[in-house]
């Protein structure tokens, strides 16, 4: 098995991704909250590349059933119907709807995997499940929405997390068997270092900035682990749950 | 003190660098050469953005005593006196001369941060020297060379490495008093975590590539730690040694 981690998006390498399975990481939110809404029963995200376009696609969707959600510096968007708060995302605002989407970090990182035979949201929320999700990949990409398309701390021990869990599962057939590189050893390094709880997410640059303009509380929640065993996926740029079985 | 680690040079935030003293770390294997070279007897290295720039400025400075260095793929450039091997750097190639210098990370990633207060060169070699170096700096910034924009494990166990050993200086002052950004914490965990040795780096992505291309003489060389006590410093684009006090 092979494995590569990018740690921001713009890192990402089109030719690599096209066979492999994906996972976007965004903890804090946009991929916490997508598993949030899904929970409350969303029925399909669309993640965007700008608010325009989130905007547009809303209107040809049709707004009756469809919510413009997103960020801007941590908070709503004006003229947005909800933020990017997994707090918010609750069976009664989401319960049925379509969520258009665009955040500053996490929604563009979609797009930049969307040629990947597989693409799935990961977060401490669905850490097992979507490691779970992995076994018998033979090549795996995990992207980090990273800040401001810098390193991010948070979205490093979520990805090494997931590397974690998944040499856990495979049992001996773990990292030292694995191909890794540069980037996936050091998160995998850095998980065996750091706990990860809420104290060490709120210190994070992006969880710093969240608990500045009063988050705390979302910082807490994405802090969570294994709180979802759902694994929404990318398909034509449109995030659903999986059909069961 | 505020630390900056910067894990390749498109991260890089000008504003930031302005006042800072900055570090360029491209172990393999620009700043190790680089290190070499002046140990050679080299008068002053020009990093450059091209291989274009690099022959115009040669012919501008006049060719008796300048040289042409760089590598693509790991390979000296073609009509180059020499490559970017630190082996290649004897006293008697480049005592007495000026090096125009282009590479594919290290060279650019100098002039990322030319804006800074101060920037030097930094590498296994002169691992010490450099941390001295920076002692009762306000501002410290490491940019990391990386690999083709991508993360690059050695550049990031230097950075770490260099923050341990001023730390180690600073003795109370140490990096709980710190404020250190996402990038910074991680290295310094993994430098916490990895020795650094000719069998790591030759294990990571760009040292791999160079033991492929038969190079691996380099990889053991770069990974020698404290060899040097020369701090290279760039002013107005041009690596010299200091003045002596």
């Amino acid at each position: 098995m092979r494995v590569h981690t990018y740690l921001s998006p713009h890192e990402v390498d089109p030719g690599v991704v096209a066979e492999a399975s994906a996972v976007v990481i965004d903890v804090l939110r946009a991929t916490s909250t997508i598993v949030e809404a899904f929970s409350a029963g969303a029925r399909a995200i669309y993640p965007t590349q700008s608010s325009e376009e989130a905007v547009r696609l809303a209107n040809s969707l049709g707004r009756e059933d469809t919510l413009l959600c997103g960020e801007r510096k941590g908070l709503k968007i004006e003229g947005f119907d909800l933020g990017n708060s997994p707090l918010e995302f609750t069976p009664e605002r989401v319960g049925g709807k379509r969520l258009v989407m665009n955040t500053t970090n996490g929604t563009r990182a979609f797009l930049t995997v969307e040629a990947a035979e597989s693409v799935v949201a990961g977060s401490l929320l669905n850490l097992s499940a979507v490691s779970r999700s992995l076994a018998g990949s033979e090549r795996i990409v995990l992207v980090c929405g990273g800040k401001e398309d810098r390193f991010s701390l948070d979205d490093a021990l979520c990805a090494g997390l997931i590397l974690q869990r998944l040499s856990e599962e495979n049992g001996s057939d773990g990292p030292r068997e694995w191909r890794l590189d540069d980037a996936s050893r050091a998160v995998l390094a850095l998980a065996d270092q750091y706990p990860v709880d809420a104290d060490v997410l709120g210190h994070t640059a992006a969880g710093a900035a969240l608990v500045d303009i009063g988050l705390e509380a979302d910082v807490v929640h994405c802090a969570t682990v294994d709180r979802s065993g759902l694994v929404p996926e990318m398909h034509d740029r449109t995030i659903r749950l999986p059909e069961p079985l």
